[in-house]
């Protein structure tokens, strides 16, 4: 079984990742992201999958699974993350006490598969006697951003260290001995739980008890309260640096946490003058800089060692030995009360997505695509009325008792007040185009009736 | 009477700028553009203005003066630039031979109003006098961008001297007795013509047909062929460097051609730390940069001496000490084919402005915006649907023999190969969404009816 961890919202890769499109989900790599590549490794080696995922983001999840072509998998829904421990925990009650685990980030990238592999068989050998496997990789330079393994004899683990300061990431470089911490893991489900149980028991009852209460099912749900009753903990501390039983396989698997854009600079092509390969870059006497946008053309003059993130509503120029400090950035938007850090212009809902193009006093226009089989909730708005047109695929649109076929270049109207809903029935996504006009266009005049997704609170964006 | 010379096409500050969008009509000092800086200062010295301009781009002055509560003010529009010596001949053969003419260039700063009009002054003596008055600014810095003036004794000219390399520059400087040109003239119109046809005579005699050729008017149309006809020179070249009735007289006014990104960061308002104040900036360590951008959220890290210039469709990021290399970006563009050069997101027009939000396959989403009392031409289309859909003011649309209104929050649709008109009868701007729908969405597909802005062939871009 291989869990994998989509908990995190990081923010490093701020504005590319953000809290509600987190850098694993994020396509950084070709047209995968991740999460796809992570999946892709561990199904040559694993034959199941547990995903641990915060409950809103789950479907992001679930359909970069179908572009892999693979619908099957079982997931763990949290309404509130409680950090790594619970996370596996939860997924390990599910599981025979026998049963291998393989957890793994979802937001790392491994570029060695065939070292992969082998690390991971050395790793099953320690787990099926009873271990706590950990992998190490060795560094190739003062990290100060990751913590740190320190080996003992044979597989024997002498110590786990937080994150060091320079001087003492450089002793630790110099020893050898010291390794980076992969965040992979490899155990029994029950030496896992036994061994929570003896060190952090807390955790381990709050997580029974959240598991018992919770909803079963290919798609496990945690209840709310009991996940808040939970503590948040990281297997490392936890788990690992209490117990004895904790084994590390040391691997050499190009392996990187893609941790900023420095990092990320490293693993992309690059052209001849170490600039990010980019069809939208035009450079002039530019090197060495990380250019990363879609749309807009980047000119670039005589500028080295930069990162230049162009997105759709925010763009971020550092100086690439400073990448580390775009949570300062991040910190200042959030202070702001700016929801910069939180969303993109392109917003991903269970049924699609919505681009918002164009907003001022009055109207709000927005790009609508509404995937095949999927519909929006059943809804009214008291302030403002919505014009939808169709532009690709045919829309099944209901105005109160009413449904009628809205096909490409056709249009329709809702009037503030009417109980509405989009829904596509048909094989290729809908697009659409909404204006929405009137004195207030807040996404909280939403009144929802019905929603597939289980959603009845009012939303932070949309539908 | 103040001939203003409106007819630069340049591209040093794109993409601020673009061909479409001169720099002179940008609005890069607050809510005011270099044009119309120029026309304020001016009308406090002048009673009359005269605009030459070219004749796809007045309405934007029209429109500007409009801003500044003026409506007169006389054109001379030009279907082709042919370079400072014609625009000015152009505008001289309608006045009275000793009527004196202040010639100034449309995109130039000049801080100190109070020298200006003290060196105007002086001027104007001289030109009583039966002088061509050039202005000389004594160089604060070795440019190599800038002509040169040689003074000699009193107000006489040595010499004109064309750009010079740098250190020829620095002996300029140094020896204290060359001044940068500043494009600005004075003299009785009657001289400069006179002066025209002795030492230039086939531009004189081509001005002197294409005048008479002219559509008159308030608004004066030069023919096309005429225009071609006419011999492209500066009035350097043409007249004042083999003139022996030339005059300089020197000037102290805080003057500045805004030639470059470097050069506008010193006329703009800065913060603490020498970035241009920006609500649209957020800084973490960063020092002396330059910053514009009006939607996008810019932050930055750690980066010193940078242009960041961020448009709806194109960004710039250059060290601060090349931004000449600019033009190196807008020819690399040109050769590509590419329109970023020529025009923005938001084209204007002389009825008011377009902005393209959202192109794809099969479909275009525009805003448009019709000034009261304007409208587009009627027009249809082969291969596109169009649905309107008002958002503010209230447009009358014709289609085929029908006229309505369109209220705000109402919609309408014309089918392909209807003929149809979009109007604003009313008192305050109409905005409206348009959504282009149809296999072929190229802006060549439209066929003009009728046009009051007299455009019938096909334009490079909407309505």
């Amino acid at each position: 079984m291989n869990v994998i961890l989509c908990g995190g919202s990081g923010t490093r890769l701020w504005p590319v990742s953000r809290a509600l499109m987190p850098k694993q989900f994020v396509k950084l790599f070709g047209e995968r992201s991740l999460f796809q590549l992570t999946v892709s490794r561990n199904a040559a080696l694993c034959d199941r999958q547990c995903i641990v995922s915060n409950a809103e983001q789950y479907f992001l999840a679930v359909d970069q699974l179908h572009e892999l072509d693979q619908t099957s998998g079982s997931y763990v829904l949290e309404p509130v993350g409680r950090n790594t421990a619970p996370a596996i925990a939860l997924a390990c009650l599910a599981l025979a006490a026998d049963e291998l685990v393989l957890v793994t980030p979802s937001d790392h990238l491994v570029k060695d598969q065939r070292h992969y592999q082998q690390v991971l068989d050395k790793g099953q050998e320690l787990a099926r006697n009873g271990y706590l496997v950990t992998f190490g990789v060795q560094p190739t330079y003062a990290e100060t951003g990751f913590g740190y393994i320190e080996s003992g004899e044979g597989f024997t683990v002498k110590a786990f260290h937080e994150k060091p300061d320079l001087a003492t990431a450089e002793e630790y470089l110099e020893k050898g001995s010291y390794y980076w911490n992969s965040g992979i893991f490899l155990f029994k489900a029950g030496v896992f739980l036994d061994e929570l149980r003896s060190h952090s028991p807390k955790i381990h009852d709050a997580c029974v008890k959240a598991f018992k209460n919770g909803i079963h099912g290919e798609i496990m749900r945690i209840r709310h309260e009991d996940m808040l009753d939970i503590p948040d903990d990281s297997i490392d501390c936890a788990v690992l640096e209490k117990s004895d039983r904790v084994r590390m396989v040391s691997a050499a698997m190009g392996w990187s946490d893609v941790g900023n854009f420095a990092a990320l600079h490293d693993e992309l092509p690059k052209d001849e003058h170490g600039n990010t390969l980019n069809d939208c870059h035009i450079s002039v006497g530019s090197r060495n800089n990380f250019i990363y946008g879609r749309e807009r053309k980047i000119a670039t003059i005589d500028v080295e060692n930069l990162i230049i993130v162009d997105t759709g509503d925010a763009l971020l120029v550092s100086r690439k030995s400073s990448s580390q400090k775009v949570s300062q950035i991040v910190d200042r938007l959030r202070a702001q009360g700016n929801g910069l850090h939180n969303i993109h212009l392109t917003g991903h809902r269970p049924w699609g997505t919505f681009t918002v193009l164009e907003e001022a006093r009055g109207y709000k226009i927005k790009k609508i695509e509404v995937k095949p089989g999927k519909r929006l909730s059943l809804q009214k708005h008291f302030h403002r009325n919505e014009h939808w047109i169709v532009v690709s695929g045919t829309a099944t649109v209901t105005v109160g008792d009413e449904v009628r076929l809205v096909r490409p270049n056709e249009s329709t109207y809702i009037k503030m007040g009417e109980i509405h809903r989009l829904s596509n029935e048909g094989r290729i996504p809908v697009v659409l185009i909404e204006a929405q006009v009137g004195e207030y266009i807040g996404e909280d005049d939403i009144v929802r009736l019905d929603d597939d997704f289980e959603r009845t609170v009012a939303p932070s964006e949309s539908s």
